[in-house]
């Protein structure tokens, strides 16, 4: 059983929190409208917008020190809805990394639609959750957090600096829904 | 029926032929290393590596002036197998829309893996191709064509800004494969 602290009640943080306690872990959720205790968490799972995680890495920075903190976010900017917001050569991740140098940064969950990942399915595939980082240690903790359940799969998706990649498929996903292409419960599924 | 001109005789260009004759489309399959005669195709399809773009443009840019061009390229560098060739903001498809300024260049095929462009299927789900460009009676003529065989589903991702995201997706879908982490009858697949 790990301990992992999920920032956000939102549809993404619900949905994950749901797959990680059906897989007999502890799970921790923080408002981060509220004053939260101590982080209790290994793994904490940032399922918050991309705008928070600055705020979050200056005000919880010491007390994420040594932690695996997960970041989910898809930097799109909703001005244009046509670029992200981060550099081209970099991502939310690469940023969130930066501004938490002693913490493990993962980059996960970007890549599937809240719903894929409380029906465990994206069309007749079962869901996948793609997860990118440096720490091999921190990245399979969190793809047998994520996985002990058996909902969902999980895939090592590479290094931090592939989750460029991961964000230009969140990002492309989200365009392809909002333009009807695909549904809520479709887009991007993952063939082994 | 639409004419089509395919450069290159390689996995990619032989699927794609297949598909295309296969809707009852005629196929003019181009050779670049003997010296082609007349380009008859409306729409020509470069199912060439990279590294060939530049030159294919500089050597046929005016016969190809009016013409629907369709870039299938993943510009992966084979030193690093970590970055594309391409500028970060940039996509081997706005590059060569720049090379090819008459003509109205299209970026498909690139999610694609051969495998399932011949068998019409990634695992479970109907192969369906992702096509970008800023013209859109273009686009829907390329999806017109590959679609009209029933083999492959098309799609119509967004204007040639996107390339940069499909590359990104091609890039990931080869690492994923070369790494074991998925197969070549597998990836990415598109689910409505």
């Amino acid at each position: 059983m790990t301990n992992i602290t999920i920032f956000g009640t939102g549809n993404m943080g619900s949905a994950i929190g749901a797959i990680l306690s059906g897989g007999g872990h502890s799970v921790q959720h923080v408002n981060t409208s509220t004053q939260p205790g101590a982080i209790t968490g290994e793994i904490v799972i940032l399922a918050v917008p991309y705008a928070a995680l600055s705020q979050i890495a200056a005000t919880y920075g010491e007390q994420l020190a040594g932690k695996v903190v997960v970041d989910i976010t898809n930097p799109v900017s909703f001005e244009t809805f046509d670029d992200l917001v981060v550099a081209a050569d970099s991502s939310a991740a690469a940023e969130l990394a930066a501004a938490l140098p002693s913490s493990k940064v993962l980059k996960a969950f970007n890549t599937n639609l809240g719903p894929t990942l409380v029906a465990g399915t994206v069309g007749p595939n079962k869901t996948t959750v793609l997860v990118a980082g440096d720490d091999a240690g921190a990245k399979s903790a969190l793809i047998e957090a994520i996985t002990s359940g058996g909902k969902v799969d999980a895939i090592d998706a590479g290094s931090l600096k592939r989750a460029r990649e991961l964000e230009a498929i969140g990002f492309l996903q989200i365009t392809l829904t909002v333009a009807e292409k695909t549904t809520w419960t479709g887009g991007f599924a993952v063939v082994r």
